[in-house]
């Protein structure tokens, strides 16, 4: 087995989870990661915590949701599961990111709502979601699976603990600032984006620092007003479909115009989800170095220093002030933009970051 | 996808399980079993039952025990899956049998005694077991897979309901009998079972005849006090171990003697597990004239006709009076013995099977 497999799931269970002995953990293992989950096997095993894993199948999902009518009762034994549970992880990979994609969206709609204790007791545990390379998401990615596994392993072997310093930095600045602006000459981008009073998220990959990915990599926080405009320059597919240099503008913070070189009807069905979809939940600052290019996951893609991304949609309670709701809405779609050559981040107009490299960083230009 | 595919899962939904619209249905699903997976999938969905799938690989369960140090402490979210299921359908196949074959015995009989919990409520649901056809079945059974893939279908698509009335011959004879003796020249058997009390279980391959297996075809019943020495020559592998002409000698019911042409080791492990171990909890009597050779896989070796087994460990309650507890133990393993030429099945001193052929079938001599 490929070292960096093993060294993968040390950092899974022991940086991102932080499991413990005697730990109930439930393992969801995709059609792809059996030799990823093997080697969580082994990492929780030493770890004397227990084990059940689930089979994560897209394709028996798309079975069983083409064959149901629809009216779904809610799954006890799974809600039963996660309830007991202390620690969920995630293994994706697949053999095939369409395998879902003649699924009706109303019947897995209707799966998903009658879900919803299941997926709330889930999202109470420990969870961390990562992913195993699979052929079939480099094949999203346009790489070799070569290629493609050292790229994931670069952006999850990493020193963590390092990163979350670098990425504290941020989170203080943004904590203690009142407003954000980005500027790119590459998109014509001059966003600002209010964030006084909201408590930025220090994504560091793990549960100890209320972050639920890994690989991570990107300080997060919920925005009030937002003003002016962005183009987003990262490709992404959403649902299925490609969204590709998409623009939007927002007056008083909502927004007022929106285009797409690539899938602006896409663009327009997802604003007009709710009026939550007019408005951006979360700004979030990509600071992960080992993730150099887009591969068309988010998961990914969002982390890649060198970019910010807006969601459109549902803002995460622990960017908010106690007792206060933010923008609400059925979707959190994030959408991409690179601040390279020309571009420059600001808080309280001080510059965080210029041509993509932060002020505490080797190569900041100062003024 | 092969009909038979489709055809299998509709009779273990169906026939063996019972599936009932809301019903909450674990599948466990076995590395090689992802087609018959999806196959039931689409019958539960169908059948609006819910659906939660666990991996069951044996390379994943390989890692964890292997790691671990022997000091486990209870499943709970096992356990809790379980609790709140209402059937349980196990597809096997993996893609080696000997996938296990370095766990330590001790920790994997520690590991089975913390889970035993989650094995009774396992237990206490609808459950069934089934198996999907393999490449390494059909290397274990030296078959073609082709060739096995015709023999499992033709085990598993049969005429259930013919069958379990041929069987229920046999099962009103168990019942109103209080001595079962089995003697076989090939291998110097001669063994006394007590029955006197006991229920035989029809085993027609559904839970509604108590029968837990697809395919099933015998009758099996919870022997009491057992005397004697019984050789069995139907070889299998137990826990990835070869085990060739093990002999067990009886002595008030517990065995006091073991030996093997092949796996001795393995069987000393298998009796020291418990108490309960060394006592038997089963006597099987293979009724499915559709299982014509035996394959390494006790599912279906133990259901040939012209054999009888004897499970080492825990009893099914079904064969118990009520309220009364029979053999307890962590395991339950099938040791077969063939009933051919030169042997006989006596109940309470009335030849029922003389030579292999029962006494209601074509070519049975009288004495």
């Amino acid at each position: 087995m490929d070292d960096r497999v093993r060294a993968h799931a040390e950092t899974l269970v022991d940086w991102s989870a932080r499991v413990d002995p005697g730990d109930n953990v439930v393992v969801r293992v995709a059609e792809g990661a059996h030799d990823l989950a093997v080697a969580v096997a082994a990492v929780l095993g030493d770890r004397e915590a227990n084990l059940l894993a689930t089979y994560g199948s897209d394709e028996v999902s798309r079975a069983y949701l083409r064959a149901h009518d629809g009216e779904f009762s809610p799954n006890d034994a799974e809600r039963a599961l996660y309830e007991a549970a202390d620690v969920y992880l995630s293994l994706g990979g697949g053999r095939n990111t369409a395998a879902t994609a003649d699924v009706p969206g109303d019947v897995r709609n209707a799966s998903d709502r009658a879900r919803s204790d299941a997926r709330e007791a889930r999202m109470a545990t420990d969870w961390v979601s990562t992913v195993h390379p699979t052929r079939s998401l480099a094949q999203a990615a346009g790489m070799s699976y070569e290629a493609y596994r050292d790229f994931v392993y670069d952006a999850v072997l990493r020193d963590w603990e390092e990163l979350a310093t670098e990425m504290g930095q941020l989170k203080d600045i943004l904590d203690a600032g009142s407003e954000v602006r980005i500027v790119a000459e590459e998109t014509g981008t001059d966003l600002t984006l209010d964030i006084d009073g909201r408590t930025a998220v220090n994504s560091a990959a793990s549960v100890a620092y209320d972050s639920h990915n890994l690989p991570s990599g990107e300080v997060f926080t919920a925005p009030g007003t937002v003003e002016g405009e962005i183009g987003f320059d990262v490709p992404i597919t959403v649902r299925g479909r490609r969204l590709r240099d998409a623009r939007l503008v927002f007056e008083d913070g909502a927004v007022v115009d929106h285009a797409a070189a690539e899938g602006e009807a896409a663009l327009g069905e997802l604003l007009n989800t709710d009026d939550g979809a007019q408005h951006a939940g979360e700004l979030g600052v990509g600071m992960n170095r080992g993730i150099t290019r887009p591969t068309d996951t988010v998961l990914f893609d969002e982390k890649m220093a060198g970019t910010v991304h807006l969601a459109l949609g549902r803002a995460y309670d622990a960017c908010l002030p106690d007792g206060e709701t933010g923008n609400d809405s059925a979707i959190h779609v994030d959408l991409i933009a690179r601040t390279g050559e020309g571009s420059r981040l600001t808080v309280d107009d001080e510059t965080i970051q210029r041509d993509g490299v932060f002020r505490w960083e080797n190569g900041f230009e100062r003024p």
